[in-house]
């Protein structure tokens, strides 16, 4: 039994609130058990200098845990006057993620941006962080879409993400903070809405893991990817 | 008649949620109109090495504008590397104002780091943010005394601040961000719970202004303060 | 009885050097007592980003400590690679202030910078930026007229500034350091030299005041401001 | 056929020199293919702070790309001031996985410092960096050993790093510059000696991927970290 | 003739004024014709972690031009985060060259600041800063002396510093900007009072000279040092 | 007799390969005893602001060591995030001693960069980076010129470079790391192939010298760099 008494294959509960602030296009508060995120969707008219003049649009992340989001205050990265490697990594891997599943051709010379900030921190903040910014992006897209900025949606496929992992030799889904910070193996998986695989990031902590490992923790990534893609489905029919 | 409605001397409506996320001591989210900002207060059991042994505590603010909180996107400054002047300011007038209200000595060798982070900015944000934070550090103080980390509460009174201003020669008490941008004269003002001034920053914006249109201000502030103060109080005794 | 043997409302002696050193179009040495700033005006044939192509000019101001200034050595800013937030507030309420009594738009696409840089610092160091900062604007404003590259005078008013405070409970002009470093309340006040505000600042140090004490701060104020006003005027007509 | 007339699943040739440069204790030129990587590794006798007085060791990778080694110039990252996102997520892929295999109690209280400099870069950098740190590593523990300052080997595994891809619809083993410029999945794994996973990241660009295409992708993988596991099993009796 | 109607092997206007601000122990005002630069020596009782526990002093030495000091205003190196190369140079110049005539150990554990900022810059700025930093820095001295913090003279001996040149071919001592600018060969020579080199820092500007026109700058430089170091001395006994 | 038994005026064995990595049209291993240092050219088809539509080129240079350089290892700058005083020394000596020896108004509006990176250090990295740098900038230029991209060699003379300095008050000739250490004089002397001063970098130890060391020191300087120009002829015709 796990220590919020999930089955090893059970998901925590998810909830997305759309429109969560006023000013951005797409603005998304996403819980998964005590994580929470706030992804906002923001669009600029203008594009960064190594695509302008290529008609096409760009799209970027940035990604920030709030100081009191976690039990030990996190230091704030514009005080250090840098970020972290650990920031550059997942904001990287959410900005790439996102873009594999939009036409950029059809945004036209504008910037998409994804910000995430957390606000309180429990384990799988960036799988989250994916997880809501697509809500926020597909809302985002439509205000482009209202307002005749754009003609044809440019969004190819829906995009979630989760966690898997070994613990104690025993693969789980969706690790909470507790049990990530025990881990012998840590996986991201980022699929779209129709089963692809988009993205695989998997690490043993001072552990290896075999092909039957893997290939357990992918099937139950598939079905965690499943669940959220109904939920993304559901928030977008009800809240608006 | 102001943009919303409102009276001259009329606040926006004010509200404050305690415990709003459960990792920080004190955290709170703080709305005045649409206006809102997540204040928490951490402790954390070192000092900065100014005052290391001399068995005095220290407390200390930072303050950050979300990138989505803005109808145009704001720059994170943890990617530009470091905080822009108006950042600076801000931060050093929510720590100085709540400084001067608790005995730091009382508080022992341990930081207090007030987070202010606004969500969603229409003007004010560094008043409300001060509001917010005394609710928040009221709450880590409690906290504290609830796990007999110390014995006497160090708060010597209660804190609040708002904005004054002058637009096209009317003085308003609590300026939205359109009546801010429009503003002649530009004044914040911090007190305490008993009508003492903490704090006074006035400034005219390509302008000047003469002693009745200070009086004016100020008696407005302190009309401000006061209702600002009640709810202060009500929030505490409702939200636990 | 002060430090320096002054009545309460007594300014130190004040000398404005005017033509300090040669390069500048503006450049000015103000001492108030012991403190010595050395206040530059140059100017740019440019403006910033924001402004480009609004036909208006810019005014900007920068403010540093020499470190031999003050008696324990102050760490070089340029160094350390960043500004403080002393330095932040200060230079941005310099700026600030000038810009109010300039008209911008008769300036045209260029911009004035002020660079206001202590050798010795005995408090106050602000204030006597201001104070002779405004000379030195004078003089690159002429030095401007006299090359016909403006035609109208684009000042609309002097400037000066002071500080006030409370020491001990009692409401004192001008604040040396040692004074400063002891105050109650520390408060800086910019006026127009016909007697409007342009800025206030004060800030109790651990202490709150009340309306009294800030009348009569703001009366002693206004009293520093007439007498500075005058050696403003005076160093105009002598030193050329 | 490929650019360069490989096989679908041949690697490029490899070569590990060791004893490249004289003075760190481990000193080895991985070249694959036109791809060339100085990896060093440096002792310390200190610990960062976060493992002092833990009574263990610690080992730590940084990257780097030489200006001259790409056919358009990389800019200075120290020119910069700060590390690209790319970097930093090389080289905490670099230390993670070396980490992985190494038992840092049996280290004792000192620091390995590996650091990987690209002299060439035809693709595949990180892959080359993980291969040669590894025998750079081995000579590092020996000379340890042979200097009686560790007395037992804290090596477990030997460890090897590749990546596969999807170019065209077909996958690939160890891709060059040109093909990971084309690819359509680009997927780093890296593996023990006696074949267990210690990381797999795999990315769609623009693509996604089912699980057909990663079951082959891990087969190929697997073939050359064999190949890539004998090279340096080879280089170790070789070269002494 | 050169352009201030010197001799081709005349110096400049040479005046070192003591005392000229009160904080620093040492603190000294050098003006070599335009040129005007303020020298301070500050007293720190501690050393950098290099030499802690070995009973030593140091001595440093920072550089920077006031942005007001030049005719085209230099931007400020604190606002740019980082100093320039030729900042980085020239400090590093004068503090090489103090600490060959200080007997550091005599010093004991403390540091002395010696601070060169440029109020006026005409050419020759570097070697002016040497110059009157090696008169701050016996004012400092003797300050340690008078106070009994230290009992015997560190100070082995005087140093001077000159600029020569060749322009149009012809060799000159002490170049103003003009000439600097216009150079052939710019070559800066410190030495000590009598009469040995301590540095010879000399560069063709897109220009080659030979061992003739070496001898005949070397000739001319330890004139002008002669020259400097009787200032010096008059200004030591004068100025007290 | 030297440390490595190496007369008093004898250069260590000097190898200079060229070609040595592929990417960068000029690209040289330069080894002198146990230094190495990977010197390339590169080509950027700009040229920075300051010379933009001038029609003319620019050369600028940039230096590093790798970290397992040296026996103790060297912190990266870009993870300290600036360049240390010694580097921008370094680097401004290389880029201003080449750009003495080509008409860059013959290279048009291009840049080269000049990268020099040591891999083992022994002393005398930067008289190497400078012989080196030259064969590179040769090799680069031919490449231009073999594409047709400039008509004339814009290189006016050969270039090369040497240390000298006193140890045990005994005049030598390219001192290793263990007599630099040691040195009492350390002299860095740039001269062209035919016999002319570049650059002469003298600088005393906590010592001064005299005419007749220096002129001793001189003498054996171009001994040296007779050798060294004689060498890197041959490799010239060597290796192609």
């Amino acid at each position: 039994m796990r220590v919020d008494n999930r089955e090893r294959d059970e998901l925590r509960p998810l909830i997305i609130k759309r429109h969560f602030t006023k000013y951005a296009p797409g603005s998304v508060l996403v819980e998964t058990g005590n994580t929470k995120v706030i992804c906002t969707a923001s669009i600029e008219e203008t594009v960064p200098p190594h695509i302008k003049n290529t008609g096409e649009g760009w799209l970027t992340a940035e990604y920030s845990l709030l100081p009191g989001s976690t039990p030990i205050r996190a230091p704030r990265e514009s005080v250090k006057g840098k970020l972290t490697g650990r920031t550059h990594e997942i904001q990287r891997l959410i900005g790439r993620s996102l873009r594999s599943i939009i036409n950029l051709a059809l945004l036209k010379e504008r910037t998409i941006w994804i910000d995430c900030d957390v606000i309180q921190a429990d384990g799988g903040t960036r799988t989250a962080a994916i997880t809501g910014s697509y809500v926020a992006l597909m809302d985002a897209v439509q205000w482009l879409m209202s307002k005749n900025l754009i003609k044809e949606n440019p969004l190819l496929n829906s995009i979630a993400a989760v966690s898997v992992g070994i613990v104690n030799d025993v693969v789980l889904l969706d690790l909470c903070y507790a049990e990530d910070a025990a881990a012998q193996v840590d996986m991201n998986i980022v699929m779209t809405g129709n089963g692809k695989f988009i993205e695989i990031q998997g690490t043993g902590e001072e552990y290896t893991f075999n092909d039957e490992q893997l290939a357990e923790m992918l099937k139950m990534a598939k079905k965690g990817i499943r669940e959220i893609t109904e939920i993304q489905k559901k928030t977008r029919e009800i809240n608006d």
